[in-house]
């Protein structure tokens, strides 16, 4: 097989650079080692920055976003029983950002590669990256019981963090930076209205928790009136500190629904509501770097090259920033001949990524209670909350990162 | 002895305080237990800021202060070979800072109580403080070989860390926060002009370095001449971070120097000018703070109560909003009878020091690789700093704190 751009990886990052790049006229081939139905099931992120849903609109892919998605002009701070709200507008000078979940996302991604876009593999597994120091990257890769090779000008990895094209990267030219967390978040779906309109970023002495949500979605039942009756089906997405490690199935629902009441709580009389628990699962957290993004002909986008721990909600919208820097990079080259965007690559994205980095670190940290937090920690944790609730330029601070950093 | 308000300590807190119940018409006694020698040459601190030049100019001591201080609207930040300088005024609306050392705060203070105050009595003990919860404290002293009872209707403890008046508190009230640093700071005095007029806070993978000064001092020389002529005497204060628990004498002029040159490297041709050294000492670092800050009829303030690692010039501010909050506190209550802003005096400071804390733990962390900091770290140190050089709202955030929290 042949192709100017090979993908390996079919998550957000390699199903919009495909997206981007068959807009600009170059073709390319996604390798994705899942089948359809994991990809487009497998539960992620769910935060757009105005900037993300920005590319998604130019790729043409933001018709059912714009219909369904939630725009989220806010996020709540809780902490010591208090609520102070983030005005995201007010404090940006107009930026919000939308609520519509990854695998939404990639199930609109993966509808128009597939009705107008070049070859998508799933269950391909992609072996290695060969030769991206020359002229011509080689991806030996299986498919269906096979092995082939897709020959190619570029490779990219959008592989995620466990996947094979890093490994590509001479070692003595790769750095790595890496930090984990002695926790995780055990994140719940359940089919209840939030209880809040907007994301809820709660401290407690007993650990963090997030208020977040999906986007209701309409149904038409069947019904004897003429015209079918719309149902609007609600989601809330939960989340709980727990210790690194956790297996989801340790807790039971009430234990899960208790606990976020607890670190919920509030001098008035806000209520958590209840509902059936439909999903269970635990997200380790790290953060992680490589550096470079680019050796030769061989780039890397998305969790690849970089992980955050997911309380700035920045993960999609890294890889969405990675991609579309490398689709206007490959698009200059094919215009101008010129490799100068190509070439300052990998310093492009490095610079955003790592404020997303130093962004979901302090968001992180903020927030969350270490296992051996001392009594002046819990008290920095607080100090901090209240400069943002009490000082107009760190809330901007903090709004101005959320909403996202400047593309490039 | 007999007074309405005991002042256990005669650095800047005790001394301004004595000061400011003076023109409040409150009497008070005040007990130092060094000489006065030692109180006026103790080198400390050196940036005031707006409130509190307010604060001294109000309570009379601001006429050498407002001839020989030096005003300072901004800072650099120096990082990576680069140099960002925070304009104060331009950010804040207006503000700055005073550089004027706390040992001539001291001499001002001193000779105006000596002049018109109660008593300062220098080389006086305090052994103790008896009865807080009760109506008439009583301090047990030790003067001129005697021993004497110094009987109030308040007792202030401003004999800082290491002080007595802390031992006071019930145990079973008292909470105390701390942390402590790996690192300290070698700290020079040097006839040299500063290289730069504005103080220079530098990050470099070998450590932090700071450029400060101490405003020239106009001596006249005698001379053939009709009139003196006047000479300005130019002294640097400068400061290494060093392993905690180094020894100043470890150190030669010459590799201090040279280091600082190294800290202090720029991409630009910026020269660091050498002079000869006339003092070194290492100074600790720790974050500390003791809650409540009163008990009774006994009040903590300044050092004390709290403690802060000198980066962001916050220590003798602080002490400063402590006496003035207690000074009209006490005016309050002799005015009108009430004891509300006695009551409240506590929690007001706090408010103000737990900001202190944040702001001095984020400028320390920031600017000071630590001794197991990992690579990740350091590109967390460089991206913060990079946000403060990039980003409008973060520069105000750190230009309001510096140039001072709000009073009360």
């Amino acid at each position: 097989m042949r192709t100017t751009v090979g993908i390996i990886g079919g998550g957000p990052a390699g199903l919009l650079l495909a997206r981007l790049l068959h807009r600009a006229g170059i073709d390319s081939v996604v390798l994705e080692s899942r089948d359809r139905a994991y990809v487009e099931h497998r539960q992620r992120a769910g935060i757009l920055e105005q900037g993300t849903v920005d590319v998604l609109r130019a790729a043409g892919a933001g018709e059912r976003l714009d219909r369904e998605g939630l725009r989220h002009d806010g996020i709540e701070l809780r902490f010591d029983g208090r609520r102070h709200r983030v005005d995201f507008p007010g404090a940006t000078g107009g930026r919000s950002v939308m609520v519509y979940a990854q695998t939404e996302v990639c199930k609109d991604l993966i509808a128009l590669q597939l009705k107008e876009g070049g070859p998508l593999l799933f269950e391909a597994q992609a072996l290695a990256v060969e030769g991206a120091d020359g002229d011509r990257p080689r991806i030996p890769f299986r498919h269906q019981g096979r092995e082939d090779v897709l020959e190619c000008d570029y490779a990219v990895g959008c592989d995620g963090f466990w996947g094979v094209t890093r490994g590509a990267f001479p070692p003595a030219l790769s750095r790595v930076f890496e930090r984990t967390y002695p926790y995780a978040w055990l994140g719940i779906l359940a089919d209840v209205a939030p209880s809040h309109d907007e994301l809820v970023y709660a401290r407690h002495d007993r650990g963090f928790a997030l208020l977040s949500m999906r986007p209701p979605v309409t149904r038409h039942q069947p019904s004897r009136e003429v015209a079918p009756l719309p149902i609007e089906s609600f989601v809330s997405r939960l989340y709980l500190q727990v210790p690194a490690g956790t297996d989801a199935e340790e807790w039971t629902d009430d234990e899960i629904w208790s606990e976020l009441e607890r670190r919920f709580e509030t001098e008035d009389d806000w209520r958590l509501e209840r509902g059936p628990i439909t999903q269970k699962s635990v997200t380790p957290m790290r953060s992680f770097v490589h550096e470079p993004m680019r050796h030769g002909r061989l780039f890397l986008a998305g969790d690849a090259a970089h992980i955050v721990p997911p309380t700035g909600a920045k993960g999609l919208n890294l890889a969405v920033g990675d991609v579309a820097t490398l689709a206007r990079a490959l698009a200059h080259r094919k215009e101008t001949g010129s490799p100068e965007l190509l070439d300052a690559y990998s310093a492009t994205c490095l610079r955003r990524v790592w404020q997303a980095e130093r962004f979901s670190w302090d968001m992180t940290t903020m927030l969350h209670p270490a296992p051996d937090a001392t009594p002046f920690d819990a008290r920095l944790q607080l100090a901090r909350l209240e400069r943002i609730a009490s000082c107009r330029a760190a809330e901007t601070d903090l709004a101005e990162a959320y909403t996202g950093f400047p593309l490039g």
